[in-house]
């Protein structure tokens, strides 16, 4: 029998399930304590008036096995673009193109909202993940580097807002 | 007498000087044909009902001296954050501030909304503006790299939107 992948949108009933999948991606990285978000707040974010982020859901004959999600950019120089925030794929689905699909989907709403740009970050020791990009038409921008600014930082640097000589 | 620089948010009225503080940009940056947007693109874009993004005016004297362009992105570890994408003065009102001046404005619009992250891109040779900063409390996260796709490879992999075994 075939298998069968299907992709579809994530629903506000997906939470629970999208809250574990971010936790698996959380813990592939070993990162899993750096996950500060809640069940409620993901709901709040991605299911309001004006979400944040929207997200597809992978399934594999019925299971899931996946998830992206991704929200509107801007570039300056070319206008709306998207940016693929996350894309995960769990072990034991991977190897049957799942991750593809899932990436086929994200360009397609890039492509249905006229985006100039699609972009995500790949960490720069993962080889296999770049090679993977580049074979889809991606390329590495290698010169730029994030930087970030979190709590009690930008907090500081608001509380200077009066400027004078 | 005094110098004052202001920072106010930008009005559609502001769309000629955006545009050209986008162009001064992308030629300081030595890429001028890069920039494919229009001003009225710019302007759909920003002061419509649902903005892409929201800038920052500054000015010295009431002459325009730079701006910051922002927007909301999000993260599945910490919430709603901000990212900036352009920060920008023009070279004869260098060395005033008043780049650290947008940059406090759009760290109290990050407070104000309770965003997790302030993030932005920097190129890897560009030490002073790295050490700068550095100095304000961020910090730059050494092993991610950007990938990118645009135009005929977006619309490629969209093609591809169904999958089987």
């Amino acid at each position: 029998m075939e298998r069968m992948t299907t992709i579809r949108p994530a629903m506000s009933s997906d939470i629970a399930l999208m809250y574990s999948l971010v936790r698996a991606l959380a813990e592939y990285e070993r990162e899993p304590h750096s996950v500060k978000i809640t069940e409620e707040q993901l709901l709040r974010d991605g299911f309001g008036p004006n979400p944040y982020y929207e997200c597809l859901i992978a399934e594999e004959d019925g299971q899931a096995a996946g998830f992206a999600l991704y929200f509107p950019i801007y570039s300056t120089w070319q206008g709306p673009s998207l940016h693929l925030e996350d894309l995960f794929v769990l072990p034991k689905f991977r190897g049957k193109g799942i991750g593809k699909a899932l990436l086929n989907h994200v360009a397609a709403a890039a492509s249905r909202r006229g985006c100039a740009r699609l972009q995500w970050d790949v960490l720069d020791w993962n080889q296999p993940a770049i090679d993977f990009y580049n074979s889809i038409g991606a390329i590495m921008l290698p010169d730029w580097r994030r930087m970030r600014m979190t709590g009690d930082a930008i907090k500081a640097l608001a509380a200077a807002t009066e400027v004078s000589a």
